[in-house]
């Protein structure tokens, strides 16, 4: 069972846009056991698609291309895989439907080129996208699977999660696979390794399999097994993961999809508290993070930005004094922000930050990525120094990442 | 003249790793006017490595490979080329030397896995590599070039530009490539398409060719010519961009890598204008956006996240009874929001945004993805409603996009 993807798009050969679609569908068939082979990006070139669409034909069983399926004069997916296919395009009057309910309620004018994208092949089954007005195509051609997606990442999950993942499912598994991930913040991949050395040996060993995923701030631990009892599997799993939370017990956050913004956002919500935040060198992003969270609001009641030293003693009544004695960047201006914070805005919690994100702004003592952080409730602050490194966007990440995790640990003691 | 790239490695393949080699070696070819007709991430797999150089060798002129070439037993990217060019492995006296060098310096114990890597093969040309112990490798064989290089994005990028890209430029050019991109805000593709069909019909019938590139609340024009002579080539594409731009003045905010925000804190700069926010849908995230970029602190002075209504009024100002008659989602709520800001933050401009993020909390009235945008100076308050969709990331990313443009008009006028 081999599968190929092939994504479409002159921007992804030119250096314009990273391609993240194949690698993402990648992961999706790989957690089913599905051997990905090759993944290509080619242009929007009506014969370079056709040759590989053949050469697919002969070496796959399932073909998943993503782009080219805009309204645009630049996009000639359709028609080429009505070309390949031998496909007559059609008018399909559901679709039209959606798109037009898609414009009305937007307030927008429809063209012809956006009614265009209900013309759809004769020979193929259409799969729903309820994120955009380009349709997911599924084709047959001597037993192997073409599925046809837009290029829009946002439309292309949509529509692989609802309409191609349960079809894959009951279609291609033979044997079982099983993942389970578990997810650590505030440890790094190799110190990790140390520390699991032993129960990772004990893992392999009886047949599971082990692997480490590092991304800024968060290091996710994803095993594997392949067998044919599905809840024997997942059982030896959890007996593995049981044993690895008495290992470290204060890294691990979640498992699976959890996001740690969630995780905290739920054990707020179930002690009924409420939190504000002061940011500085995070400059909004935990914000960001807990409001991207839909129902964050139940919790969270708001945040200062304070960038600057004014907004620090005005809105957070830090002392101007405090500021002068130990710098803006210092144990005692972030644990009275928090506190300020905390006050100001009438919360059970508030988190804190201040730091030099960088990449330039540190000196000898308070290097760039000095950041310190603050965490509050009615009764304690606690705070604590990090050190980073010298980009910017990672210390704002990673900052952000400590700090939810400093307050995880708080509201679980 | 012909360019693929082969990107090697099972981590590509199974969603572990994005593959950006392809995408960055892709640009930089392109940027010498070599065509990348394909990128194909394939495992570490013998067969399949033969099988994708004996296709290159049949249809291009350069490939050039990453990956496989480190010390462990999974990496066979160059005991396959070996077969391929029918190459014989000879010990490299001088890049022993340096692989010796590099462990004595570091302090580390060198294996035979490391000083394996100086045996290399006898028939193509070693590239230096000084940043790693992998030497890339050039190949010919019935006169296409191919060029093996490490994996790892720091050292391959080293190599290419170092060894490589000095040698294509006298080696390949004859035609030049230019490229220019246009940035556009708060238009979508469709939109955009039909008012400059005129202008883009002009272009195309010239020679050139267009790609619309679009991603949430921006779309980017990418504008190519291919001919000899560069400055004339530059020189009628600029033509064209003059053009565009009095076709949609209000739209473009940049061009090639120019973010909105950075845009947006230029202006602020040069107008020594300090800025303060009052964010509630979009939760922190024109914030993050803000100080994401580095010396942001100089316009920049903090934001007021008012999640809950409380926080509106204690700390915006905002009279209870306009949120209770108009809602906390109106023009009147959104530009009190604005002023209470500035006033509070003594701030040149504020920006303020109160909406419905979703996906639920929606009314009849006021459905998910109704957002109210006001951006305030000390003469002015203008405020703007946006109705998007109920994708809650896709609405505050396109709430904040939208805020920061609006700033931006005020900003020029």
């Amino acid at each position: 069972m081999n599968a190929e993807l092939i994504t479409i798009g002159d921007e992804l050969l030119i250096g314009q846009t990273v391609d993240t679609n194949g690698s993402w569908i990648g992961e999706q068939l790989n957690l089913l056991g599905i051997k990905v082979t090759q993944i290509s990006s080619i242009r929007d070139d009506r014969e370079h698609i056709i040759s590989s669409l053949n050469v697919a034909l002969n070496r796959s069983d399932l073909v998943i291309l993503t782009g080219g399926l805009g309204p645009t004069n630049d996009d000639i997916t359709k028609t080429t895989l009505c070309e390949f296919f031998e496909s007559q395009l059609v008018l399909n009057k559901q679709v039209l439907q959606k798109i037009e309910t898609y414009f009305k309620s937007r307030g927008l004018k429809m063209l012809k080129v956006n009614s265009d994208q209900a013309m759809l092949p004769n020979n193929c089954e259409t799969l729903r996208n309820d994120r955009g007005t380009a349709c997911g195509m599924w084709f047959k051609k001597n037993g192997v699977d073409f599925i046809s997606l837009p290029g829009v990442p946002y439309e292309m999950k949509g529509i692989f999660l609802e309409e191609i993942l349960p079809k894959l499912k009951t279609q291609y598994l033979t044997s079982n696979v099983v993942n389970k991930t578990i997810k650590t913040q505030g440890i790094g991949e190799s110190f990790l390794a140390e520390i699991i050395k032993d129960w990772e040996t004990e893992l392999v060993s009886s047949g599971l399999k082990l692997a480490y995923l590092p991304s800024p701030g968060i290091v996710k631990l994803r095993i594997t097994g392949f067998g044919n009892n599905e809840n024997e599997l997942a059982k030896k799993i959890d007996g593995f993961i049981n044993q690895l939370k008495s290992l470290i017990p204060n890294y691990i956050f979640g498992y699976e999809k959890d996001r740690l913004e969630e995780v905290v956002g739920e054990l707020l919500k179930r002690s009924g508290s409420s939190l504000s935040l002061a940011e500085s060198c995070t400059g909004g992003n935990i914000a960001h993070l807990i409001t991207a969270i839909s129902g964050s609001s139940a919790y969270y009641k708001g945040s200062v930005v304070a960038y600057s030293n004014e907004i620090k003693e005005q809105l957070l009544n830090v002392s101007p004094n405090l500021i002068k004695n130990n710098g803006a960047v210092s144990k005692e201006v972030v644990e009275q922000m928090a506190i300020g914070v905390k006050n100001a805005f009438n919360t059970d919690y508030a988190i804190a930050t201040s730091g030099i994100a960088g990449p330039s702004g540190g000196t000898k003592q308070k290097p760039v990525g000095t950041v310190w952080i603050a965490v509050a409730n009615k009764e304690n602050v606690i705070s604590k120094k990090f050190s980073l490194g010298n980009n910017r966007e990672r210390n704002i990440l990673i900052s952000s990442l400590s700090a939810l995790n400093m307050l995880r640990l708080m509201l679980l003691n």
